[in-house]
């Protein structure tokens, strides 16, 4: 396979210098998926020059600076609909042809975007490797006795070999993330409902979504950002938060990362090495990883097909599969069977069951940032697999199944090549909206390790420009919220945590304004003529500062102050008048001080008496 | 029935003057209680002197002013545990009895609240009317001729017949807000996940709340804050945000509220006439009135148990049902019967029919405060209940079933009597995390109706100090975020809303700042020195404002602006130091005709060219 470029950034740089023409650029993708299609078996339906012509005749005359994806090629995984086009989820007695694209791949198209086929999965999205599909077995990108992992096979495939920009793939279980970390690709598993899922075949309607397969980190946050509205043909569709937004992306300072204390590798040698290696570039980054019990983690992943979720499965595959039998794949029709015996109890009792997992699931991720497990234990053979079709597979899923049932997102990120030549990945996962944050962290792990990206070329090393932030906000407080002192509950209550004593820069000062209790307004010097004042930096969570300030009276507000090290964060700030007749304190060098002053002049008047 | 005023501000007054103990409170009412049951039925099981003596004696030497709620009385619907006393859930054959009380008990009893009973319900609290229960039919507080409601039918009766200051009901289809309704109480059915159900039998676990049954939503709302805590033994526990905090509880100013276009009163009379009362008083207190669409509300209300959410009570009774026929109600059996036969698969399926009907209902709920309904069509009757125990029985249900499926908070609050006495009510329901906005809302409504409450009193009619807010932050903006500026858009993607144009009080000057782009200043004068300044008051979901927050660049911020009608809200400031040299714009009035000066400036410049 010879190497190729085809990131965006690349495209548009090709496009902007006119080397190429999308026309040009995709026919010669069209041409090369055809070749590769007979030992990958990536495509399910390849798109014809007419059948590719309308998207393209759209982008002659428009503007590669007011189409953000103009002339981008991307691959759709065969039970995601694109109008016009059968969708046929690797079931053909199941396929039909919808009028409309999927809100999803719509948006894409209207951003420029050119779709070139719908590619192979696992049949019903019901598998983690990519062989369960009448369509052929798709083969790993890298080594032919390996498989390129599941269900989204061929979209993987279409990134990694070089036919397609990005790809959609779903995952469920596992089904986006399994075959990026088999492919040498990043694989972005949003939080529910941030990308929609209409006009995508159901597996677990509750649980499913749309994954992008890119190169890059980068890459996939700037999908992101671009599609992640709401969708009110969506019913599972969530607004995302602002603080999720892509303009809070960028580098990373001090985090904190879970690591499960026992690790499974199943036998693997090379992995327990690999992850390490991952572990030990997140703490040279500034990470303190903090070991955790993963055992509900687990737990909660067994529910997903031990449980009553396959009832989800079989509510779109069991009509067909009690009419005609042959229609549907052994294996997916024994992962279904149990299906029609399960009760609604039972299904109360599950959910009750992950409720109570999710509880104890959330209590480890509260005060961590996220959380770095490897995305499989260990790759698996063709061969495994063929002598059994199950076992094998559950064991890719094991550290991907629980994510949705528990409402994490997750990205898989390459971290590492093993002895045969098989990439290796590791996954980093949070709390639902981390989704830019966490893709903060892949790119910083890929630019750390600086590996060669699909088709061979050499990563993007600039950093990012702006300061990632997450679900939660740093205030910095300078009075009565400091711990230990009377207004300090106003961030316990809201789930703070002191994350740093330290100095403003030298570049402030500080006064008493009198009220019911006296506060302290803090304000900044316009020339460099000011002290440094002690302050603390509280961590709270995002949505819980807007009533803090809410509860914040005037003078006083929040704006940003400047700390000792350079940084800005948010902060108590004074509006001017509040300062006229206050008493000027800066000479004590922080509240506490003149606290305690007040308290010893208090304590000295009333020895006086 | 003698007057009585059992309401927890007069039992403190009366322990803080002496004038009576908790000691010789509560053996009085347990004798009221005991003359009661015969009639009533609203007692299970009534404490003995030796078993509610722990609970007096641990108050003896106990300071009234460090126990919120020293010596109140409470009962507790027989659903939800006491240490040592039975649950019976309204079925013998179902009885146990707990080593520890339920979560939210013990709080209560923590805060120095006494427990004087278990209350009689309907079994398995599967009912809205009162009367399914082998301890007898509760009848009306007011009316011999109708049910006392239910399934919290005692708890109701205990604090209607002045037996208790408040009681505890559970509610997953209203019942806590029907007998509410029908006894001249608030019930408040807070948020779900609000207060512990952990030790409370469940109904439907995914669903069920605990309700504060009281005199006044006064009560409800200082119950509710003092016990609204997340708890680990709850796994459907969820925290509570500050924003739904009892301090922003208080004086309610301008709202839009919902109200059916098609209302449901099943032929009655007079509750249409009631209900327009309550529409006016809310109208009259500077509420706007929107016309909605109840249609997806009431197809939610009928999943509640026509779907296979009898699945989740056959999980708690349905064993017991099976093996022991007899030790369950018919009623109840025939409640239950279908359960058995209900997949997973439907489960699933109305699962998906609750989540789509919950985007259209959510996209109702989004623009308004919160909903008007009445709390029951109309009351029933014990004759049309014993000729058939089902239809009007669901017809209780009308405006509550849908309440909890939906993810709701609802206050049921009492607005006015019938012709024949009977009391009649009304419910404001909205957004999960506006409890103590609704309360707020139930209290006006309490002071504009001036009624007697529960026992005879007069209402207090002293108005809350502080202005309510809920889910919904304020803020003004003097600059470019403004309707159609540059930085608009950043209200816009949060969900804002422009709620208001005015101006700042004439204390204020303005400048613009420079920058990368010019920003303006506004700043308080101390003396009264200043001008109006044109600003826009937006409304932003309150999880939102943070994020907004840290994208606020130095040396602006958000602190309180005062405006033209003295109001003060959240609202852009700025620290000292921005305002050296820069530009004073304070005569312009405002930043859009500062612009306007300046482009036309840039114009004149460009024509002189």
């Amino acid at each position: 396979m010879s190497s190729f470029d085809l990131r965006m950034s690349t495209l548009r740089a090709a496009y902007r210098a006119k080397e190429i023409t999308p026309r040009k650029l995709i026919a010669g993708l069209l041409a090369k998926a055809a070749d590769l299609n007979p030992e990958f078996h990536l495509f399910i339906h390849l798109l014809s020059e007419t059948e590719i012509a309308p998207y393209l005749d759209e982008l002659e005359g428009r503007d590669i600076n007011t189409l953000p994806l103009y002339g981008i090629p991307f691959a759709i995984k065969d039970n995601i609909d694109l109008a016009g086009i059968p969708t046929t989820a690797a079931c053909p007695a199941f396929a039909y042809t919808p009028t409309e694209s999927a809100t999803l791949v719509a948006q894409l198209i209207a951003l420029g975007a050119v779709p070139i086929g719908k590619t192979n999965l696992d049949q019903f999205a019901t598998g983690l490797n990519g062989t369960r599909s009448p369509y052929g077995k798709c083969r790993n990108s890298v080594h032919p006795d390996f498989p390129a992992g599941g269900s989204s096979a061929g979209s993987s495939l279409a990134v990694a070999l070089g036919v397609a920009s990005f790809a959609l793939g779903t995952d469920t279980a596992g089904s986006g993330r399994v075959p990026a970390a088999l492919n040498n690709l990043v694989g972005v598993k949003g939080t529910k409902g941030l990308l929609s899922t209409a006009g995508v075949v159901p597996a677990c309607r509750t649980l499913d979504c749309v994954t992008y397969l890119t190169a890059t980190a980068r890459e996939a946050s700037e999908l992101l950002a671009l599609t992640a509205r709401p969708d009110p043909h969506d019913a599972y569709s969530r607004g995302n938060p602002q603080f999720n937004d892509a303009s809070a992306f960028g580098e990373v300072s001090a985090f904190r990362f879970g690591v499960p204390s026992a690790l499974e590798f199943a036998g693997c040698t090379e992995s327990p090495t690999l992850f390490e290696q991952a572990r030990k570039a997140l703490e040279a980054a500034g990470g303190t990883a903090v070991e955790i019990d993963f055992a509900p983690f687990a737990e909660a992943a067994r529910l997903l097909y031990e449980g009553p979720w396959v009832a989800e499965r079989y509510s779109v595959a069991g009509e067909l599969m009690e009419a005609r039998p042959d229609s549907v794949l052994p294996v997916i029709r024994d992962v279904l069977a149990k299906a029609p015996g399960t009760t609604a109890v039972d299904a109360f009792r599950a959910q009750y069951r992950l409720q109570a997992l999710k509880q104890v699931c959330d209590a480890v991720m509260g005060p961590l940032d996220f959380v770095l497990t490897p995305s499989v234990p260990r790759p698996v053979t063709l061969a495994e697999l063929e002598a059994d079709p199950i076992g094998p597979n559950s064991l890719l899923g094991y550290y991907t199944n629980f994510m949705n049932l528990l409402d994490y997102a997750a990205v898989a990120v390459p971290a590492g090549f093993m002895v045969n030549k098989l990439p290796w990945g590791v996954t980093v996962f949070g709390r639902p909206f981390t989704d830019q944050y966490l893709l903060s962290i892949a790119d910083r792990l890929q630019r750390i390790y600086g590996l060669p990206v699909a088709g061979g070329s050499a990563p993007d090393l600039t950093p990012l420009p702006r300061r990632a932030h997450a679900d939660r906000a740093r205030i910095v407080v300078c009075g009565a919220h400091m711990e230990g002192l009377p207004l300090n509950w106003q961030l316990l209550r809201r789930g703070g945590r002191l994350v740093e004593r330290t100095l403003s820069a030298p570049r402030y000062r500080l006064f008493a304004i009198e009220g019911t209790v006296a506060r302290p307004g803090m304000t900044r010097v316009a020339d460099a003529n000011g002290s440094a004042i002690e302050v603390e930096v509280w961590e709270l969570p995002s949505t819980e500062l807007g009533s803090f300030l809410t509860g914040i009276p005037a003078p006083l507000g929040l704006g940003k102050v400047e700390l000792s090290d350079g940084r800005w964060e948010a902060g108590f700030i004074c509006d001017t008048f509040g300062l006229e007749g206050a008493r000027e304190i800066t000479s004590f060098g922080g509240w506490r001080r003149w606290i305690a002053g007040t308290a010893s002049l208090a304590a000295s008047g009333a020895a006086a008496e």
